[in-house]
């Protein structure tokens, strides 16, 4: 039953989507023991102008 | 105060969410006593390459 | 693969939050047309010291 | 390590957000006591078919 | 309607959240004029065990 | 600045989220060319009561 949403700002090509799905996919499965047919992840972009840190959004950096 | 959110694949049309948002808040107020107008209820679409199960994500199957 | 989250204040019994999980998917299934099986819920349950409206925390009204 | 995020409705202008993310990180440092550096602010779009209060989505009032 | 969710690691005081709730809408209230009485705030405490940078937990450094 | 969430049923042992937050961030690193320290891992835990699938929660089965 693991659900892993990873929230990243939009750039990455699909062949890295798809990677970044089997791949967190795979490190859940070894350290939790769940099967991977449980495992469910979620890819959520970020636009730069929707994120920030200290503040300052990406998109005025 | 209840907020639900919703995630699920893009494809409904907009009668479905209509529904959809009518009737889960129903389904809340039914079950906790919460006054209709405290529900919140909140859907976010997901695209087929930005989901997966099994690490294969939808747009890959 | 819909994911339904449900955030409400703590103190629901037992009994409301099984019903609450059955009648929600209910709602899903029947407005999605999604399989009951592929229907997830998850309850987050909110101490009224980390939940306000307006400013004013539910502790503290 | 503060993650925010705001979920709100569509239709701010980019100076509004600018200085959300700005605002909003200010309030947090200052009750906090976190570094600025440390804090995130997420802004989440939602449509007006995508969100409703008392079973009714603001796009269909 | 905005509705913010702020996660931070455990260990403010009851005193800090309340600040927190009330600044944190008064931040959004001033920047996207909603009523204050339509933002709601959810604080979501993170164990340091629950919480990691760079691969590393909060309870691990 | 990809930030992971993983929501998973409690039960995994101090050793095995310390190892989760590891694995999963070198899968992000190494598919999104993220620098490690700009990767935050957040772990969930979900109660048996507080999680169903198909309707029925997984204290129920």
């Amino acid at each position: 039953m693991p659900i892993v949403t990873v929230k990243l700002l939009e750039g990455r090509s699909d062949d890295q989507k798809r990677q970044l799905v089997e791949k967190v996919t795979d490190a859940v499965v070894e350290t939790t023991n769940a099967s991977p047919e449980k495992v469910s992840v979620i890819i959520e972009e970020m636009s730069p102008s929707h994120f920030g840190t200290g503040g300052k959004r990406v998109s005025d950096s």
